[in-house]
């Protein structure tokens, strides 16, 4: 029987062959071999850029949306704005960048808020988060070519609530709103709610 | 200048070809085309089976967790257990064979928790997130092959505090988290938390 609590083996990473290279990722097949059981397995990686989302809090608490149709899902999707990050952009760079190119929003400040990996299981890029505030719009828009969106705002409790309620169903930007709840708990516990000191 | 308050377009699926099958998933080619431009391209769609990940609570209130090697990021993974769901399978049934085959857990009583798409810019599918109460280790283990598990329990809160470590950053096990909080929260206010009523 096999043992549940022993920790489980590194395996050695042989080497890897493209099997498909797209706009958007390469597929590999990559070679491992498990270090005890002497046996080598192949096994498919999802090989992106990272990417980046942005939650944009305008100064009336308001949050920056995004409605796009989505080939993946052949479906409309409610989003925050988000995209690939260039080779070696920092995480908060990429995702004001993002931020201005798809909504025309720029923004006063702008912290990481952390990170995920999409996919550990057969992906290899992460997900990071930015909170931009103070977000207006200043800008004109620079969609790549098939963009069509929709830029919209939400006040952010209505955002929680459309979440919640299964409208906003990308996996990604509920994982950004996760991030975003307790800095919003502590904003909306302020004295008053509509001026930051 | 485009406009950002028009409604995007949705576009018309004309055909997709298969460009690679793998063991997990498979990689379409789509054909669009736009309704008021009439301009065709093709998109890139990952298409897999839905699936399915577990919040499993044990009647001490601890949350059965899984260690795993993962090859997507050539690196360890702290989870809740999951797997693939079975063609036309419901969720709720997949979720309690996924955590019996891989952790040997069965419970009491089992609940949908939500949904969400992984990625809906270029992933076709859904993974749906159960919530299984009175989890308790009573069946063998019955892993895939290459599969090589460390099955452990941690109290619910120290399953947070994971989280928002980021020692726990599967975007979908996230997920699962984020809709089980306001369940924990209900639960947590039980007047005796060890005795559910």
């Amino acid at each position: 029987m096999n043992s549940s609590t022993r920790e489980p083996a590194r395996w050695e990473k042989l080497g890897c062959v493209s099997r498909l290279k797209t706009r958007v990722f390469e597929v590999l097949g990559v070679r491992y071999r498990h270090p005890g059981r002497e046996t080598e397995r192949d096994f498919v990686v999802v090989h992106a850029p990272d990417w980046v989302n942005v939650v944009a809090r305008t100064p009336d608490d308001r949050l920056v949306l995004v409605r796009q149709f989505r080939y993946g899902i052949d479906e409309f999707s409610l989003e925050i704005p988000g995209g690939v990050m260039e080779p070696g952009e920092d995480p908060v760079a990429a995702g004001l960048r993002e931020l201005r190119e798809e909504t025309g929003y720029a923004g006063t400040s702008a912290v990481l808020l952390g990170a995920v990996h999409p996919n550990p299981a057969i992906q290899s890029n992460r997900c990071h988060f930015v909170l931009v505030d103070g977000a207006v719009r200043s800008h004109e828009l620079e969609w790549d070519a098939d963009e069509e969106i929709r830029v919209l705002t939400e006040p952010v409790a209505r955002v929680f609530e459309l979440a919640h309620a299964g409208k906003i169903f990308h996996g990604l930007v509920l994982n950004a709103l996760m991030l975003f709840a307790p800095k919003w708990r502590e904003l909306a516990a302020r004295p008053d709610p509509g001026r930051p000191v």
